[in-house]
């Protein structure tokens, strides 16, 4: 693994971590009665996603402490759980009502939907009783504060109320971007703050990490509208940044959300693969 | 119902109590975004449920300690969304497809399927947002344990999932046990259990507490398919202890669970209403 001032490699970094993760991702819910509910738990967390989250919260210990702990580990695990109860439930019939993700079929197309449902309410449990393990209570209840803010009512699960039209129409960039913030960005910024307070972050620390969850997160949806863009340009659809901005306004966003991400890293010792990750964010598949 | 050796009315001790919770079942969920979202939250919280758990919660504390705190509210809140959220999530089409739940519409009928997934987890984070506001760090994770133990892939949801068929057919009277004790046993001993270490119970008071907690859970169960069985009696369906055991020996071992239940609280100094409760469950309408 090389390191800067040498060339950073993003994928040579994130390989072992991801390898790491799989593991801990399993081993709790393992448990989990009857033995074909726990395959039906373990099921969407193998799917092999990029698992951007959990590698955010791992870079943002690294990038304070140098190093991770047993409770960057938990807050990894608890972030990818509410991720993915987040997709399993987003998939079901009466929401998105996808039967593919990341080319395997969706839970309730691979179980029932009943099963999806289930699946969807045990991570999110687990989520909370895999931070609970953290041995030094006050870090863990700090952890299920910021890990509730971020995915209640008022952060993701909000966002998801918004964007299946329960709120005023979505017709302007202020509402648009709210509604980003909250279904996406929330978790994001969470990753992250929880990854800085794993190791114990100064106030300072804390509050440069989350300037730059907070562009990642925009940044992030911003990069998201263009691969949308690409993908059926010129048909209506759905309100976006490219369909509000026009394309060349919302990559000119993006970078500029990527360029204010990277300069509030200027405090932290090692912040290379935390820069990586938001290039890769903003940067993917095109 | 009389009780020696002052009279005690189970409705006189319940109903201020009811009435100091109803307004903290409101407000954690009053922020939700949007409004509307906000509103859906509310709706199956203020149905006029018994409120046998958080009840339990609140009796027990006061048997412990004489009175309750902020913590103890924490848990009769927490517990109460917990087992809200599983009525929610329950009532959909995928699952029992109810269209009605305490003469109301449930909230699939009244909102939308989409709104009544997103309304379940809502309240399943906000359980945990609840217990990580109590003052005391090291009370509120232990709080948060207990409630994730008992709600999570162990226990109520995997009580549900047996529920659905994912495990061995329902044959014998130790799987259908099994089946109660998760499903529904677990929620209500953990609703005793955080009572009691809400107000610092010792050990041995907790040990009588949580024997108290597994015979009303149980006996809960066994007074439930008496009643069902009283409303369908002779039809073919689903295993219950009145199919398995005849209606007289399901009475007897309901009638006998209660007498454990009572004896358990014998080290307690008042116990009138949580006495009154096991009573309450096992002898409710018959």
């Amino acid at each position: 693994m090389t390191r800067a001032p040498l060339v950073f490699s993003l994928e040579n970094w994130a390989t072992p971590r991801r390898e790491q993760l799989l593991p801990r991702l399993r081993a709790p819910v393992l448990d989990a009665v009857p033995e074909a509910f726990s395959e039906a738990c373990v099921y969407p967390l193998v799917s092999g996603g990029k698992r951007v989250r959990p590698l955010l919260t791992i870079a943002a210990a690294e990038a304070v402490a140098g190093s991770v702990n047993e409770a960057t580990w938990a807050a990894a695990v608890a972030v990818e759980y509410i991720h993915t109860y987040s997709l399993v439930h987003d998939d079901l019939p009466a929401m998105d009502d996808d039967d593919l993700r990341r080319g395997r079929p969706t839970v309730h197309r691979a179980f029932t939907e009943g099963t999806a449902i289930l699946v969807g309410d045990a991570l999110l449990t687990a989520a909370f009783e895999v931070l609970a393990r953290i041995a030094n209570p006050a870090l863990a209840i700090q952890m299920v504060r910021e890990l509730t803010d971020a995915a209640g009512h008022r952060g993701m699960i909000a966002g998801q109320a918004l964007d299946i039209g329960m709120g005023s129409p979505i017709s302007d960039l202020s509402s648009l971007q709210d509604v980003h913030r909250r279904k996406t960005g929330a978790l994001i910024r969470c990753a992250i703050r929880m990854g800085a307070i794993s190791v114990g972050a100064s106030e300072s620390q804390l509050v440069s990490l989350t300037t730059f969850g907070e562009a990642v997160g925009l940044a992030f949806q911003l990069a998201d509208d263009i691969l949308d863009a690409d993908e059926d340009a010129g048909e209506e659809g759905p309100p976006s940044y490219v369909r509000m901005l026009g394309i060349d306004e919302t990559r000119r966003r993006a970078e500029q959300e990527l360029d204010w991400a990277l300069a509030s890293l200027a405090n932290l010792d090692d912040a290379s693969a935390l820069r990586s990750l938001a290039q890769f964010i903003v940067l993917r598949d095109h």
